[in-house]
């Protein structure tokens, strides 16, 4: 949980580098911040090499005066343990904490986010400073959260990984006949007799590209080690804190949809989430709120830290458009609507040289506060400072669910067939999209999680089914709840063994169906089928089934080729339950249809019905709710309000009507009394 | 030759993978076989790390009992080595059985078809395993046929293949002086002066990418040292085998136009060909056929194996579509009319793990009788099991072949310049397609073998001449046949080095013509030329040439530009016959047209007039002439019948017509006498 | 500058090979060559394996025997120290000569240009040979030219290189705190505390790809330092041929627009350039005009050598199309218009094998004069000889400049934003296109040159501006001149350092305004804007500018988007001259009216006016002014004469008016006095 004690409203700022600048820009920068309304500075994030300039030495005097500085300033920090990045004289002394990449090459000294998760370099100087950190700052109260290392990620090849891999490997299961057995290495004879056979599945042994492995079940395992050897550095640290001060705040900046990881295995290790959203130019609004609800997800429901934004403009993407104006409000909005309780910016003052110097910043190059930008980050700090800790806590509530795991995402595309452009997240979005889009609030959760407070479960491509699962979704249909899934589900268990007998595998006897056949259609190839009297295109896969116990509630199955007639979306009522089968892909029309009766059957509203393109989303705490308006557009919208409240940016009361120019932001309290 | 004497009947199975499955499993797998008629299995094609587990362990139990079961229910064995995937163990302990890839990277164990074939533990412990092999299992005489390791092919750029490659050239060119002539490295100064300063030509020397090289002549002699090297390690086993078994029939899956490997220097040292038809999605049957043919070609017109397709699904293609009802039995008759005497499939049981587990199977991961795909196989083996022995050694005849060497496909695409669409298979390919999509059946031959079987031979884009090829074709057209070439023919010799005094060099003679220039057209852009009345495009390629000797006979040269009524295709007289140039690439009506007037003036005739769409191809034996009409097409087809015979698949009378069923076959037998 | 008391006229030969040839064809040679006018050889390009068989063995026989032979027939020699490529055996022998490339794998013995530039080998041999080769020629005085390796380019990134760049950097920075303030090494924690612990900046350190690094500083800084190198060891060469022969006029072939190597300071160390003119397919004239305007520009206005042109066909693009007839002619006379006072081909015979074998030559693989090319070439040695010494050392005379450094190229597209599009050559070409279109001359200059010679210069991109450069620019304005420069300028300064205090830095006192921000427009998207009642396109990258003294002088700024009517085109009086600002990237139409409008204000002039597609360009000396009239087009054009003169090449008067067939060139020579 965020630290509400310490934080008392939305905190407002982000990363400072002072150690770029003279001790003349600190001063002036405290000016401007406290003009633009921050209170809170995420410091040291790159300091290593400055902090420990050699192997017995470290230099803590100009964070001493930063610390000092920003103290006196009254802001509170968010405290870097510098990690990110280790420094040059450490890598030519000790080149174990160098990655070897995919292409089996040692790398060297360059770049960040580059140590090797299984060096005995890293993980012993890493938490070592850590620690040295929570000692000398122990007594700056002021430090309300700390920020270990920063985005983690990346993969590394190296010897001390490979070792590591087997003792992880021998560790889960025992001995090498299991081994052979869940990677069923009797095809192609890979069969292994000692564990020191096991090399790490790059390009110079099982893969093609980094997607392409010829051993999936190898490859999967390699996935979730690497997460899991990366989770370890991350908690040698949070140890390392914990042991100087137990009741410090401990989280890493995660990146929402970020593959690399296991966020839903990290999240248990973290005090609370923390993230960094940039989107990318053509995602679409409801896009960026699934990252947010995914991170508000692996925290089950728990409220999370914006940790970084641009105010402005990235330099990474192709072309890094301006943010427009409004755009900067909008967005920060959007996430404390979705569950954020901070609102925070990468990066406070535009750095001069290296990669990211055209990313956006609070204070720009020209250095003061004449800008486009920095007046709409005042405007927003007044904002934010009017609203104090009304909102902060505060819960959504929502009875339909999600369901998504990293394991299925990686091995849904490990899989070599049917398509080459079967990916999950874009499945997983076709659904989420269709949902956001009809202002449905949703929880994105896991397959194990407690599925009782909702009435709507989504599982789309749910490809991996692993031990247990089959029975948490019987048991959840059983009970009454609503299921859904779709085509080329339940096809392999936690190794990617396909589950024989007939797919979908364990979820067969609850959708009532048998799949034969999947066929896949090339690229902008089409079929159809016909639901409520409209007909939708199917593409992607189509599978062939037949009804077991489940009906047809498409009209009359696909709409050409061999297999026309054969059912498309089916029913199959288990207990007091039903759980529906979606056999195809198809666009949104058809989900938000669909959805929506699911939806209707239980009772189950959205947020508001409002015009396209103003989204609502809520969150809740005891004595209000709070309705969030966002008009994504560039018009002026009006929305109609069902209940009477307040307007608590304006602290105007609401009723009837309100009018939201383009990019325009209203947050209604209703109370619950 | 296929040992007729053990099949007897078109052998009807395929790769089956017991040791992925237990003992009950193969029990029931005996069952669903003798439902679907099958009578063969290739076994053994990955167990090498299961049969040795050890340097010097071998434990044949399992094999032993397989063996057995597959005996005991009177299914033949192709015999297969395992040697296509090396122990996990050995790639530990022997590291020279890895390859070193194009890249220079040191490979790792994973994959297969991944040994060195320079190794010298490959060398010693695959042909030690096949002779083990053929000892153990000699009083089985259900095994029919010997499969030497799987799919052969990659390429290895390791210290051993680099020594190896200079004691190859030390044999082919003796002296130094001979190997500076022969690659001309008076070029960019690269004078050798011993031996041992070549180095292998990869990423790191000679190329910029796999298909671009700076020196031809260098990269041209790996191809072959290449070849030759994985050939050696073929005949390693070969030997052994034979050692042991004087009179197995001995091959090795290949794969049709596979450029890795000189499949027709490879051919001298099977007892047999046998191949694997994986058509790629977009593939016309014209496409397929060629692989056929080439097959057939190689093996000079005996008939060949059909060790692999598969019964449903690909898995590694982009798209994995369906085959469509029918398709799995029209493209098993089209290998049977085409020359192959065995239908196989890769695979019997569908895996269930690692990166095949989703290509088709005989048996799905449903592990039941109850599909279409295994209902069409039954129907199939049905009707395989009526036909007997009857279509069994029967040849196709034809007056008709087109000429390709892998040698001459190698240098022209190693080719710098003129241009970079120059492709040798699809030049090739516009001349087969149009012969064989007006029904003529076509041997693809060798410019080295003899012609005097035939009428008309077509050598599209001769780039390279070899000694003595020209004064075959010389001899032939002087006795009275018909040549027919291309552009950019007849450029190099042996060595890629250019015949100095006149395009196309040594058919300059024949051809009566001199190439002064070639213009390379970009990629959509287009002259013309007319034929006949008709006009037809003009791309890829323009050769500007002069008549010495030869007439033009299209209507007026190119059309347009600065060569606008520079001759496009010429006719020249040479003793008997006739050599003709096609200076051009353009479309398929006019090779159409084309190519039916020199066959008509042969009195060549194709093998049947029928609509489009619908293929007809023949083979025959002393007694009857078999004509096989395959339907590729959707819709209901009718055929007119020249001749009265009998349809074999059905046993009735053929006469007057025959209609067909969309992808259906029927099998015409003519007696001859 | 070019050797004119031995010249005599304009030079006309190229690069010849006899070491691939034996002596027969040398003889045969020599008669083609006097057929064609041929007066000068380049020899010995690429000998150095023949020459020097050995660590201490020199072999002359053979270039004896060449250099006899092309002295007895008359020919000048172009003389090469054949250092582009190394021997085999030496390569074996010392492998620190081969390179280390972009991915951190040492190379192997290959190619050409393949010489590490910091291994001592190379620097010990090859200044040894080309000191040997001074020493021996030296009494051969028909020796005009000495020409040092070949296309001098490429990286090494090897161990030598890296112990050599420590090197450079401690020379350039003295100090470790000097380099960590000029990287900005306080970004991600770089801090170093000791040279040796920086490392080359290649794909295992700071880059993605060879344009995307993460510190811009180090690879701008590599990139200067990998010049540098290369052109040490030319300067090695260069003084062991000076050290025994003063008198030498030496070079080496540069290539243009080649963004490798910073020619502006290897001009300096040249005594006269020389380069190789090969245009992409898609070029267009003034694109080629561009090229030799700046060969002429490093050179200060000097004539320079084309070195080496194809005669027909390269072998080396996508689609090598044949040169139309007159073509070549046609661009050996651009060459001349622009500048050069040779004509000189690759190749002089084509090899017949190895990777440029399908290279045009003067002699075809025909081996005779018969053909349209040797024709071609034969009509214009006949010309050439007339034209005699008549416009030798001729200089273009013009009033526009554009300006360029390698160093804003280099760190421009290494800048990281904010659009992947940007591309430096690509908007510097834009400006030039205008200007030559409309047959303006215009000299291409550096930032630190002298301008007193120009009234207007145009520094498109100028996204760096170096210690100095900025006020070079105050001063020509201050004095009167015409400035302009355009979007994302004056952002860094020499280490890609921004400077503070608002864009465009250094150079807003100038142009008397502030940018505020910059809008990338993803691919295909526009905004727009009207200048002297015109729309024209806006796109790429828009400037949000403030007016701080200068004014709008576009219409009402952009025409959409949140910054509609923000200035896009401004003029700032400073002193007696003017400063504009671009905003934006537009089309050739604005920049031609934009353009000329400067232009007419200083009265500078075209050089004629002429049709669309002839290009005039002019060249004089004391006495006269030559005006190269080349018809570009296909078509007949008549062009105007605003004076009397000659038409030098038919020696015919030429006044009011001359007929242009296609393709084809006339000088008019007008009389100064």
């Amino acid at each position: 949980m965020l630290p509400y004690d310490k934080l008392k409203k939305i905190a407002y700022g982000g990363d400072y580098n002072p150690e770029q600048w003279d001790e003349a820009t600190w001063e002036e920068d405290m000016r401007l911040f406290k003009l633009a309304g921050i209170d809170i500075l995420t410091l040291n994030v790159f300091s290593w090499a400055a902090i420990q300039p050699s192997e017995d030495t470290y230099d803590f005097d100009r964070l001493d005066r930063i610390m000092e500085l920003v103290r006196k300033n009254g802001m509170k920090v968010c405290m870097a343990t510098s990690t990110g990045a280790h420094p040059a004289w450490m890598a030519k002394r000790h080149p174990d904490i160098l990655r070897v990449d995919f292409e089996g090459r040692k790398r060297k000294f360059g770049g960040r986010h580059n140590s090797c998760p299984n060096s005995p370099t890293y993980r012993t100087y890493a938490p070592r400073l850590a620690e040295k950190l929570a000692e000398r700052y122990k007594e700056y109260d002021n430090i309300v959260v700390w920020h270990i290392a920063n985005e983690f990620g990346g993969e590394c090849y190296c010897e001390n990984c490979e070792k590591a891999f087997r003792g992880w490997l021998k560790e889960k299961y025992q001995t090498i006949d299991k081994l052979n057995q869940v990677w069923d290495t009797a095809f192609w004879g890979h069969t292994f007799y000692d564990w020191d056979e096991v090399v790490v599945p790059n390009a110079l042994s099982e893969h093609f590209a980094e997607d392409f492995t010829m051993f999936q079940g190898i490859s999967l395992d390699y996935r979730r080690f690497n997460s899991d050897s990366i989770l370890d550095c991350y908690r040698l640290e949070y140890d390392a804190i914990k042991r100087v001060q137990p009741e410090a705040s401990i989280t890493t900046n995660l990146m929402g949809f970020f593959k690399g990881l296991d966020y839903q295995k990290w999240a248990k290790y973290m005090d609370f989430i923390s993230w960094d959203n940039y989107p990318q130019i053509d995602d679409s609004y409801a896009r960026i709120a699934m990252s947010h609800d995914l991170m508000r997800g692996i925290s089950h429901g728990e409220p999370f830290a914006l940790m970084e934004q641009t105010p402005s403009v990235t330099n990474w993407h192709q072309y890094n458009a301006l943010k427009r104006p409004g755009v900067m409000r909008l967005w920060s909005y959007q996430a404390v609507a979705h569950g954020a309780d901070t609102v925070m910016f990468f990066q406070m003052r535009r750095s001069i040289g290296a990669c990211e110097k055209y990313h956006g910043a609070v204070i720009d190059h020209v250095g003061n506060e004449n800008t486009r930008v920095f007046r709409e980050i005042s405007a927003l700090g007044e904002e934010l400072e009017k609203l104090g800790s009304r909102t902060l806590g505060a819960r959504t509530k929502t009875k339909i669910a999600l369901m998504m795991t990293w394991d299925n995402w990686w091995a849904l595309e490990y899989s070599a067939g049917p398509s080459r452009d079967l990916k999950y997240i874009t499945e997983f979005t076709r659904y989420y999209e269709a949902l956001r889009n009809m202002n449905y609030d949703v929880d994105i959760i896991a397959p194990q999680d407690d599925f009782s407070g909702y009435e709507v479960v989504i599982a789309p491509l749910l490809y991996m089914v692993r031990e247990g699962e089959d029975e948490n979704i019987r048991q959840f249909v059983k009970r009454g709840g609503t299921f859904v899934t779709s085509f080329f589900s339940g096809i392999v268990q936690e190794n990617d063994l396909v589950i024989t007998g007939g797919y979908p595998g364990k979820l067969r006897d609850i959708l009532g169906i048998w799949v034969e056949e999947q066929d896949a259609l090339p690229r902008n190839a089409k079929n159809s089928f016909i639901y409520k009297g409209k007909e939708y295109p199917a593409f992607l896969l189509c599978d062939l089934l037949h009804l077991e116990g489940a009906r047809q509630i498409d009209a009359s199955g696909y709409g050409s080729d061999f297999y026309q007639g054969s059912p498309v979306i089916t029913e199959h009522k288990l207990g007091d339950g039903k759980a529906y089968y979606v056999a195809t892909a198809t666009d949104e029309a058809f989900y938000r249809v669909f959805l929506k009766e699911l939806c209707d059957v239980k009772g189950i509203l959205p947020v508001m019905d409002i015009p396209e393109g103003v989204e609502a989303a809520s969150r809740e705490n005891e004595k209000e709710r709070f309705i969030f308006l966002l008009n994504h557009t560039n018009e002026t919208k009006t929305v109609d309000l069902p209940w009477k409240g307040t307007e608590i940016i304006s602290e105007q009361p609401a009723e009837k009507q309100l009018v939201l120019d383009a990019h325009d932001v209203k947050i209604v309290a209703v109370s619950k009394s």
